[in-house]
């Protein structure tokens, strides 16, 4: 528990410095925290993903690299993998994570649901970057269904098709 | 390496984004940085300390919190101890880091010495919210001679007196 908090509490003291410092409570203005918060997951993302590939072999594909996701990338931040990967083999991949570290210290219930967005922006910045720099363009989205135990960030890679999403062999 | 990435990336992420807001260069504007810094390291700190301690017996001293900050505390935040702490056993601690997470990152020698206290000031109020949270009032201060090898943060607690520095028996 404690290994990942210094983590959590500077990512949510920066949450706050953000809100803080740029305080109006508009709509537009929470927009561009969002953005903010996502661009700088962006970078520490670009970072991460450096580092940890420094020694791995190449990818074999598209795949690959999400199933690198899934595990080294997300187990480097959150100490647990993906619980969960879907993909429709045309360019969208879903990871699930029952039980995501940067909202468990929200409340359970429905009453701070609107609150997760600010809570999630980091983290879809943080993927996006990663996979950026594994050369992989991507729009990367998150939504919370049941707090905190549940949350479904979506991955959409860019080039997308359609089709129907089925569970990946592993991870 | 990649285990304390996640915290470093977004500690420098987070001086940048702090400066870049409020981007004037003056000195008075930096000071203001360095403090806006410290105050979410105090934050950060108090809500650290809290977690590591839920579970600990009734701290014995002053001497033994320090030594809870070397051992335990940093461990947590960078996965090592202190390396070296000394006191004059009138309220003036010193602790020394000879291999400092969050400065490793940038270029030895004295190039970019005068860049360390922005680096410096968000573990500066680490230390300070974790001791206040623990009872012990405190200024903290810190310096580096030698980048990036070795820090000497000081940390002196508010009613000191003054004598010279001798070794602690551990830590």
């Amino acid at each position: 528990m404690a290994d990942e908090a210094p983590f959590q509490l500077l990512h949510s003291e920066l949450i706050q410095y953000i809100y803080k410092t740029t305080e109006s409570g508009d709509r537009e203005e929470n927009g561009r925290n969002i953005t903010r918060l996502e661009n700088l997951g962006f970078r520490v993302g670009q970072g991460l993903i450096e580092r940890l590939t420094k020694e791995t072999a190449r990818f074999k594909d598209e795949l690959d690299v999400m199933k690198f996701i899934c595990k080294d990338f997300w187990t480097s931040v959150f100490k647990k993998q993906i619980d969960n990967l879907r993909t429709n083999h045309q360019g969208i991949y879903v990871l699930q994570d029952n039980k995501f570290r940067l909202l468990s210290q929200l409340s359970a219930g429905k009453q701070y649901l609107d609150q997760a967005p600010k809570y999630l922006a980091f983290t879809c910045g943080l993927v996006r970057g990663a996979l950026s720099n594994l050369g992989v363009k991507s729009i990367v989205t998150a939504e919370v269904s049941v707090m905190p135990a549940c949350k479904t960030p979506s991955v959409t890679l860019i080039d997308q098709g359609n089709g129907s999403l089925c569970q990946c062999d592993e991870a």
